[in-house]
């Protein structure tokens, strides 16, 4: 392998909370190493367009605290094509980029093992995303700060629902992954956790309901947006039905929780992982998403990481724990 | 009139943060001035079914922070008849309640001149709910905090238009009162913003952001929730049609509007008017709201407060300044 | 007078939240009336310097979220003699700028009314300080987001303080000024509030707390910094002298008083009045500072807005609201 | 052993956000269990003075988001006697508590150790302590919460620090362990962290400003409370006399680490641990600690958990990252 001089690096996919501080550590590492660094726009999608940008200390001073990436991101169709990945190389060629840090999550990693695949390029990945559904890491960059974000916004909720007595119905995000919501409906106090991995369903949520304290006036049922019945709008409008004397309230939190100034912990994490990620490209790592487990560093090969086989905390125990507490 | 001895107090309406600071200072003040202060919990619903709690500085220590109402709130259908009115009037006095302090919106002091005309009771109202909707206040109890909370939302969504160059389409509570949707577009740096009292429409909308800044990716707009053209979706699916090439997102911010901690002017205002309130009451006030215009107090007659006469910030000027803004 | 066309901008003095939002309303209200601005970097520092930077929609894009300034600020010794202001003068002459808007408190108007009067040169003042403590406006850009602060921390510290029945007393920024002291200590139930502009002195305060509520455990004391018996470490060893038995604790807010997102009540007072300035330039006004009392605009020459006549809520009715509310 | 009918609970030492979830997750197991369980106020000193309160599912409702504790909390002379101890043991059997849960840091753990050996008492252990230095948990419940609140604080120092191109020092809490330090000090990209357990000093703080960046005007520099040369204003007296050119603040963060709402990992880890407790309890263990390394649960010996042996986050490897990260 020839000696690494300039990395390039950008962020694709959904945004998530820490990706400047990612891109903030990237960039002092590479300067710290004596490596040029490159940004690039939009990800694969500027990659192709070959949207680059020099990048000093400068560019990332004073980030750290920001939500959002300033390297902007954006979903790529054509990188998903042959053509378009050919594209992308010649323009890293073009461009002197001798490897590639991208930071996402699996959408991300699936195009960057066929960069890798392909033309043989070196790359690795920082996991960011709010979903915390990758292997190889116990937390994603992004996770902790959106279930703080939920939990602020439910908390403002629990106020108006404790005044009025009410049910509320609070759909947080995670297509396929309840761990959004699962970590946050412990952190509020759920009367109730809906997710994907556990089929309760919403006849389960009626028995819970029916058998539940009656003398527990508001309650709020946390729901992944992913819920195979459909929804927080959906399990809404059977409650009214099998409840008619509730007053029943939806919330869908939406894109608040893609945002805002990344946790403590979400902005160290990124910050080790993206040193470590440059220090790996430096070592030869490629082909790999940089991750933390167990408080220690590791590699996961591009292909593993986006296999969803770790349920994290969608376990019977975990279940149990959410049970007890929501008596 | 009677010597005053006993005041009751309730929250009524649609909660509002600040409703506990003047529960607060209506209790701390009752009890400076030697009289025995009696909460009512549920509102008018509460006060028919003679839910009353006996209060003193204990009760109300710690709570100037905390959103919702320690008291409860509720809607009252039977309050809307004669009978029920009638049925609170029995409850005032077998409780030897001699006054009441109502916190609420309009449908709050609709009631309440009820009482004060049928039964010649004496109350005075406390201006308590987010929308800023009343005459006789610059300010109503928890507008602060609300169009704070839609600000630190939609900051956080900012961060992900940013990313993403996406054009989000954010509605916010005010379903008669474009007020929040005026002060928090203004504060957020909207793009656009739709309230029920400017009539811009969708096709204004749609020239807006024709004849608008192209360079600009990623844009907000604020709509109130009773604009006329149906509330964000609706404007969402317009958009949709007429910019297919747009990356648009809807989201709702609904509930946590009516939560969360009260701003310092919050809890400043309720302390203030509490505190006069039971003062008024005292001097022998009686069906008023005591508001607080350029700085002073003022009691304002139920019947005028709810008139929905001054437009506070909806004048062109401010329109313009809207304008002037989104370039 | 000439015609208007190229306006400059500059932060001076102690920094404020809205500082941004109010240069953003400046660039974007120039740009709408067809003028060009010029942002002048450290305050009057920079403009004896000729730190000028070109402006446009861009480069206020985005911050007015953000506290700080971008324009950065300074205090300036140099602008405090004439060969300094003659100086700032010359580099307003060649940089072609007609007119400034300078943001600040009384030291930048004090220098603001030099250069007009020496100079004859247009310039408007756009009030941006915490201290709240100007004439010719109810409010600074940056008092309420400070108070607000204030309030967060301070809640903070009284979940402490309730957990150990302790007494706090709590500094807070003024030093010449008890309006930050005033409503934050209102805001967040504070048992006493020791500013300069009310003669408790430290006596005063052991004579309340001996005569006060002897079953309230936590205690804070909310003390500004320009009190006369010496902040809050010196009221800390009296009492701790006077009252051997209780746990005493001090803390001092200090810088986070300065920064921070702004509120939204800071962001549209600053956006309002950025426009006005730009405005007020146009159609001919100098040596005043735009500021907001009664919902109303108007302008206050400089030399007036400094001389601190108007108590705001220093009044014997406020300091007896804060007395009944510390029962 | 006999079997457990009623657990004891009480919070000890210095109050930690987390400690109301952990309270909630004890008095919610306990129920679920069958068990009875008594609440304890103050400690350790209110078990002595037989201060007793029973719980039940409403006494815990709503507090998850709360901080401070709602047992109160207090340091105990009385307990480091065996008098007292004896004391407290007679008042744990005249109420019928058969085992005790105590939360709090080091200094409760010793004690807690005592009751267990002295008198074969049963107790378990939750670890609550903002500085994370116990053994056999990777947080302990606070941390988490503190080094939010630290970085959200300096956030906003750093606004102003930016915008006047100052030098912060700014210390934040840990006398005997630089780990709220070091977290938080890359959390805000701070240029230099000062801990107790690496002895840079401020010779090296200050060869460090020498050789670093010129082209950086403003600077965080984080200082651990119990750093050997005193704190943050004997380190700012020796940096004004080396850089008198610099422009340098010092700021000491305060008691406003202790409190505020618990994050969303505090809530989860306080209850996941509460539960566990209980069960532990249920299960016969005592004289244990009950912890989370590497996403399990563990059981720590009390004489164990109080040693510091694991440094945590303070390594070389660590130590390096600030040295990259803060170029």
């Amino acid at each position: 392998m020839n000696k690494i001089k300039n990395i390039g690096v950008l962020t694709s996919g959904g945004d998530a909370p820490g990706m400047n501080a990612a891109i903030r550590a990237v960039v002092r590492a590479a300067i710290y190493y004596d490596l040029k660094v490159t940004g690039i726009l939009r990800g694969y999608e500027g990659l192709i367009h070959g949207d680059f940008i020099e990048m000093d200390r400068k560019s990332v001073a004073n980030i750290i605290q920001r939500g959002g990436t300033i390297l902007k991101t954006a979903r790529s169709d054509a990188f998903r094509t042959k053509e378009g990945r050919e594209e992308a190389h010649r323009q890293l060629l073009k461009q002197g980029i001798d490897a590639l840090i991208v930071i996402g999550g699996d959408g991300t990693f699936t195009g960057a093992h066929l960069l890798t695949t392909e033309f043989n390029f070196p790359v690795v990945g920082l996991p960011g995303t709010i979903d915390n559904d990758l292997e190889g890491t116990d937390f994603t960059i992004g996770y902790d700060t959106a279930i703080n974000t939920v939990i602020n916004a439910v908390d403002k909720i629990r106020d108006t629902a404790e005044s009025h007595d009410r049910l509320f119905i609070v759909e947080v995000m995670g297509r396929d992954s309840g761990l959004i919501a699962l970590r946050s409906g412990i952190g509020v106090g759920a009367e109730a956790i809906m997710i994907p991995e556990a089929n309760m369903g919403v006849e389960g949520l009626v028995t819970r309901l029916e058998t539940g304290r009656k003398d527990k006036a508001s309650k709020i049922i946390i729901v992944a947006e992913g819920d195979e019945i459909g929804g927080a709008f959906n399990v809404g409008e059977v409650l009214k039905e099998k409840f008619p004397h509730y007053d029943i309230r939806v919330s869908v939190l939406g894109h608040i929780q893609r945002g805002g100034k990344p946790s403590c912990m979400d902005r160290v994490l990124a910050s080790r992982l993206g040193v470590t990620a440059v220090e790996g490209i430096i070592a030869g790592q490629s082909g790999v998403m940089v991750g933390q487990k167990n408080r220690e560093i590791l590699f996961t090969p591009f292909d593993h990481a986006i296999k969803h086989i770790d349920a994290k905390e969608i376990t019977p125990a975990w279940l149990k724990l959410v049970e007890i507490l929501s008596l």
